[in-house]
């Protein structure tokens, strides 16, 4: 104990000249500990700095230190000419450290935000975190073929050598070395008309999504979604009140008289032109001059997702909705999470030219980009041709997984699932036979270690035949038979179910 | 001259390797000088980066980087697959600062949405891209410092044996082993006392305060922002039209009472109670108490931004708002972009248990984590106790760089500048003399390679003494005596001016 010839007695006051945490520090912590718990009173006057020092046997310095942090903190105050006291603050206040306890009321989100009501039908989920690899789900490309030797031996000189200059930021936009790249294979790959200028990297294809509604969305505003289509449109429109208008979709892509007929004033409109999601169908021609009419005339917008457009398994893609716009009505995006790796977090967004500055403003203000080391060696992969032989080379082995499987799946499962190879994506597609519910053989192969998913989650309105989205690309050849054997399982158990 | 295999001829473009400024500021002002005399041609090609670059010797990103600036300022206009130009816009339009193609039309985006509407107080400008590393440049951390060769011996494996099972996917809220990491530092040094299953993975700051108001808010809403205080948060708050409320800040920290005074039913109170930014003051455990109260009270929420927490150059942290907030009414978020690098693009912002599931599903909706090699570099950055000493060692390093900054003004600048050491943070306080405005000895800095910030850009109503905010951090001690001459000179030619 610190005795004191004038103020409080010190209890439990005890610096360590030997320790490695400064003297100053360890009394800062003991003081401030003492206060807290209620062993030095509130309100009581402090040892003047000289006494507590002598009392220590420590410098007064390091004790005015101390004094002087725990003033800037509130827990001493300074009187004039009269010395140093402890807050009056009560004790109670400042020690309710019991936070972190599970046993918190319910949640007020409800009351205190409209943020349940916006999903009341379209409820905001958090997406499936396990079975992530598990066979057949779709959408994970073949991570197993990912040049990771290659990919290091780019980053690591870039690691290495980030130069002050390079790595003290990366503006809002993207690395200009990223974006030129994306440009050259944006223009030479999948036919997108653009500068540099009009690129940014996001972090996929939500951000994007994202960008577009905060930026030109008010609440009320509709939006045509593909009918089956990607689940994720009618949740971002969902969090700005934009009322998602489901559009159905044919062998030729989104029926866009159907969009006209159901809501023509609508001010988005979300396609998925390369490769339908989930039904794999390449958007005509004639649907591409529709829809872009449409966009000309009621003054909507085209979000265009090049989904899996990489992936397809025959012929050139066709041009992008994006190079046939002379009117900059078309937002165009796209991901590398599939051509490169689902965890790499870097996607890109062409916007009209006159929303440069906008978009850069709102990505700024939204978000920092995706760590510049991981950027700079995308462009590298990009532009050592890397990147081109590995999709050249998964496009061959994605063709003869998806040719593989489908024998097998006839093989071993014969008429209990009609299989329709698609000519492009990462999937394909397996009607069951009628009567039985898409929902409840996923869920029964889930449970036996698969993870194809239902078309039902897709649909809206849509009545399709009941099916499974079979993913082909993560599995080798030879796991094929065995899977398909479980999967029969799960077909046969669900029917007796 | 630099003689070029295509594209223009380059005459009087010279880059002195030696000198002081960046080689790609000095490439800019010598492109844009020769533009602007004529000395290259309207209209004319550029030679590719890759071109350049060769024929001056330097790096690529060099000259990406300049040629980026003046795209940006309108100088040069890139077209796709043909190159980048010399604007063929007069020169007189030029030096009116026109956007990048002057030959658009208008936009279109101030009829379509509200946008314009909703930033016409606060413009949502783009932060500034250049000049990122100018000394004096405030919250720029010593990036030279920065371990690199540490960082890429930890990345090397990480990169090369992802298994299938890590890189397939890394789920919405960040990876396991990063948040693990996140919850441990958070515990031991800034006193947050939370679970890892509180804690999301977002880019930084801005994505954390999107996320809470996309959650949170509804149109109309209020916010308090500390004034003087960090203008990214009234751009956030006008995202989500939420009205953003000026509230005073003394050397305690935010004035509850004036916030309680001026708007009481405020939504959400946004505070940097570690050290102000950009005043530097620690809040009060009065004022934190009181403001805890007023949330209690009210239903507001506390968005508790830990602001160069980290870097404190005496005694230990004050205890988070977070870890006295018996009511789960704080969020808690941080970044380390000044502790590990500005370009990594990671922070973490820690959600009340009861938002856990909400906040997760947010983040999913609007964004794709970070690329998983980089989160689980930062993992064992912090685990193997690199992050740890990397911090320890740049506090000391800023307390001798502010010292001498300190000491170098008093000599270099006498009366002109009076000097404010801060006790925390990578930047200290000059005021101006009387009737001196900052912006224009800002500017005037900023033309002569400089880039102190004027303390008016951090006000809204706030009456202030003109001061300047000049970074420390990114400076070597050796640079100091030139960067304050130059600084001088700004400040005498500003007040002639």
């Amino acid at each position: 104990m610190a005795r004191t010839a004038s103020g409080a007695l010190l209890p439990g006051i005890v610096v360590d000249i030997s320790a490695k945490e400064p003297m100053s520090a360890q009394l800062f912590n003991a003081l401030r500990q003492q206060i807290k718990v209620g062993g030095i009173d509130p309100g009581i006057r402090m040892p003047s700095t000289r006494t507590l020092a002598s009392d220590l046997g420590i410098s007064r310095t390091t004790v005015a230190t101390a004094y002087e942090q725990l003033k800037s903190e509130g827990y001493l105050i300074g009187k004039e000419k009269s010395g140093t006291f402890v807050t009056d603050v009560l004790p109670q206040a400042l020690s309710l450290q019991n936070v972190a306890s599970p046993e918190l009321g319910p949640t007020d989100a409800d009351l205190e935000t409209d943020l349940a009501m916006r999903f009341d039908d379209n409820p905001l989920k958090p997406r499936e975190r396990t079975s992530r690899t598990l066979p057949f789900n779709p959408g994970i490309p073949a991570v197993s073929e990912f040049p990771s030797q290659v990919w290091s031996r780019l980053m690591r000189p870039i690691v290495s050598q980030l130069a002050p200059s390079g790595i003290a930021r990366c503006p809002a936009e993207g690395a200009i070395e990223l974006r030129e790249q994306v440009a050259g294979y944006l223009a030479n790959s999948r036919g997108v008309v653009c500068s540099t200028d009009q690129i940014l990297i996001v972090s996929g294809t939500r951000q994007a999504l994202l960008l577009i509604l905060l930026g030109l969305s008010n609440p009320g505003d509709c939006g045509w979604t593909e009918d089956p289509g990607y689940p994720g449109t009618s949740v971002s429109y969902n969090l700005f009140r934009v009322k998602p208008v489901p559009v159905p979709v044919d062998g030729e892509g989104l029926m866009v008289d159907e969009g006209i007929r159901l809501k023509r004033d609508a001010k988005f409109a979300y396609v998925t032109p390369a490769r339908q999601a989930p039904l794999g169908h390449t958007m005509t021609i004639k649907r591409r001059v529709d829809l872009l009419n449409w966009a000309h005339e009621t003054g909507g917008y085209i979000l265009e997702d090049d989904y899996d457009g990489e992936y397809r398994f025959g012929g050139q893609p066709s041009p992008s909705l994006q190079s046939l716009d002379p009117d900059g009505r078309v937002f165009y995006f796209g991901t590398f999470s599939k051509t490169i790796l689902p965890s790499l977090g870097i996607g890109y967004l062409v916007v009209p030219r006159r929303y440069i500055e906008t978009f850069r403003s709102l990505l700024d203000a939204v978000s920092r980009p995706p760590s510049l080391a991981t950027q700079l060696t995308t462009a590298e992969f990009i532009a050592t041709g890397a990147f081109e032989g590995h999709i050249r080379k998964m496009r061959s082995l994605y063709i003869r997984r998806q040719n593989e499987l489908s024998r097998v799946f006839e093989n071993e499962l014969g008429p209990l699932l009609e299989t329709h190879v698609l000519n492009a994506g990462l999937h394909l597609l397996g009607y069951l036979q009628d009567g039985q519910d898409d929902r409840i053989v996923a869920n029964k192969a889930r449970s036996l270690g698969l993870f194809p998913r239902p078309l039902s989650d897709y649909t809206i309105d849509a009545k399709l035949r009941s099916g499974l989205l079979i993913g082909f690309s993560n599995m080798s050849e030879d796991s094929m038979p065995r899977a398909s054997r479980v999967l029969r399982r799960a077909i046969l158990e669900s029917r007796n179910a």
